[in-house]
């Protein structure tokens, strides 16, 4: 006899963030029945549109978030920049998931990064940077090139700077770029290939991985995802699952998770594996499971946090799978997608193609090899 | 160079009607960047959890129907029963897909079983029934068994009764029962198998068929859809796809449709296919198609309602599927099938479970052959 979860269909998941991701947590929260909330401080945001109930109000309005979160069943988010205090008054209100530990270990730079070392997993050497002075000390110990970051809510390239070898460094000038926040300088980590993998931890301790993808970036941002990562050998892809898989566990975590790594090519035996960052969060480099794998991270983070078995993440047929985001203006190619056979065009409902915005993305089945 | 329809994405897809098909279509619509409005009577209506917009308003509501329809880009509907009235009220400020003649047609069965015998396809015989001396008059020409069906607004086995050929008839006390409704009387079939075939044509012209699928019905209600139909022949495939196209050409169709149709076995050759019913819509037996096919008949509506282009409708991998129907106290399996590898469970967000209501479905897609 199987045990009925707490959360049932008919039940609402609230997810806090209304941007593309909560609008496919949304789609696929409806797909099994459940009512959604979304809590987004835009009242133009995408996945309201999906959802049954709104509320516009702003990450750090605890009142309104406390009046979110008791009116729903559960809550989860599609982003890791909440407010501490937001995840507190979340999680005194209903089950939130992932935990507000997570978040605050993944929000943090620094805080990640020393998480990830203390399980003896490896990252790019970095330093805690507060003043120029630290950013001296810094560069000297780590060398160049380097990338300094805010310690907090960076994404797609934002709140970073390169700091090249071959460039007459000014600390001071370099640091009052960042108004005084608190950074990290990372070390450059020469690596041959950028993958990722996105798995999920349920509430019983299941763990489910996809196959660790291929990632491609521009400017930045990611561009295309490709499974299985070309030419990646079985052990690093069992490395890289079973880094994601200590992590999830180490955080009592959850949902689903991106682990971001560099593959770093060794002379005598397969790639070293070296963890960039963690997304407690669904994916963009897992997109290409809603059509490519049999449960859709969207579907595997639902059953997650409604304390639901985890479905199977094996690719459909075995079939390799090529994602390819629309970012800005690439979106107006519409129509020509739609007229590819085998192309699934995803678009986001947002209204205006800012650069660098992400506004839907084309996911296809490659043939049978 | 890929002209540009008139539907972008960020227009707004009316729907009328607000039960499963409609949140279905919602969902499909979402996924394609378009905002959607749902009119519905009932304010728990399970598509209005996933729509932005929402209308309540009884069917026969004109003026509600007129507004509904001047607020959206283009209109289609999920059901055969909209009053002819409402047809007009809309296509007069919208563009209607399908269009108001299909409806007429189709949600008489008088008129549909004429039009489709127009076309030189084979129906059941049939008879108008307008009064008991015409059911009298009906049941010498066809014989027994035979059905008594009202001519509109029947579904699942309602509005119908079995005449079997060993009863005794009191053709007052039949016709009795209908309260004076116009009927039809249907001679028996005697069908090996049921299958539909689903398809779509797009606003140039474009078809697009589905593999048509076996049907397996309980009480009058779609119980199991397997495709592709087991044991059909390749000349019974086509000469059913090819009657779906013909009805679909003859209706000036633009939408997503199904043309259920009984097999009758021939003792030289492959089976006789006789048209049943048409449904101008998305249908149940075509619910596999939402993970078995390259494109669902959900996705493919909306191409075909906005003028995109048709999608590809192959079986995903060339996999058969079969897809089980959760009625009722069915429903309540949820958590068991969660746990079945490989089971995609689809809920519409119902309350409650009565008898005979469609809750939910599982589509399998069954391993290679």
């Amino acid at each position: 006899m199987t045990s009925i979860p707490d959360i049932r269909p008919g039940s609402t998941l609230g997810i806090v963030g209304g941007g593309q991701l909560g609008r496919m947590i949304a789609l696929a929260a409806a797909n099994h029945g459940l009512k959604v909330h979304i809590f987004a401080p835009d009242d133009d945001s995408p996945a309201f549109d999906v959802a049954a109930e709104r509320t516009v109000a702003a990450y750090d309005d605890v009142a309104a978030l406390a009046r979110f979160a008791a009116s729903v069943d559960v809550v989860t988010y599609e982003f890791e920049n909440i407010p501490a205090a937001a995840a507190e008054a979340l999680a005194a209100k209903a089950p939130l998931h992932p935990n507000a530990a997570a978040l605050a270990t993944t929000q943090d730079r620094l805080a990640e990064k020393t998480f990830i070392n203390a399980l003896g997993i490896e990252t790019a050497p970095f330093r805690a940077v507060d003043d120029a002075a630290g950013l001296a000390r810094a560069l000297a110990e780590i060398g160049r090139p380097a990338v300094l970051k805010t310690r907090r809510f960076g994404y797609d390239g934002k709140g970073q700077r390169m700091i090249r070898a071959d460039e007459a460094v000014d600390v001071e000038a370099i640091f009052a770029e960042f108004s005084g926040a608190p950074c990290i300088l990372e070390g450059f980590v020469p690596f041959a290939g950028e993958i990722s993998v996105v798995a999920a931890r349920g509430t019983d301790g299941a763990f489910a991985a996809y196959d660790p993808c291929a990632n491609e970036h521009r400017n930045h941002i990611l561009a295309v995802t490709r499974v299985p990562a070309p030419g990646i050998a079985p052990q690093t892809e069992a490395a890289a699952i079973g880094i994601a898989r200590r992590i999830a566990e180490a955080l009592d975590y959850v949902g689903v998770l991106a682990v971001e790594m560099f593959l770093v090519a060794q002379a005598d035996g397969p790639s070293r594996v070296v963890v960039n960052e963690i997304a407690p969060r669904v994916h963009n480099s897992g997109h290409w499971t809603i059509e490519g794998a049999t449960t859709s991270q969207f579907a595997q983070h639902v059953r997650a946090v409604c304390g639901w078995p985890l479905g199977d993440p094996a690719r459909v047929a075995g079939r390799a799978v090529e994602m390819h985001n629309l970012i800005g203006d690439e979106v107006d190619d519409w129509a020509a997608i739609l007229a590819r056979p085998g192309a699934q065009l995803h678009l986001y409902g947002k209204g205006e193609a800012r650069p660098g915005r992400k506004m839907g993305h084309v996911t296809w089945l490659l043939p049978p090899a």
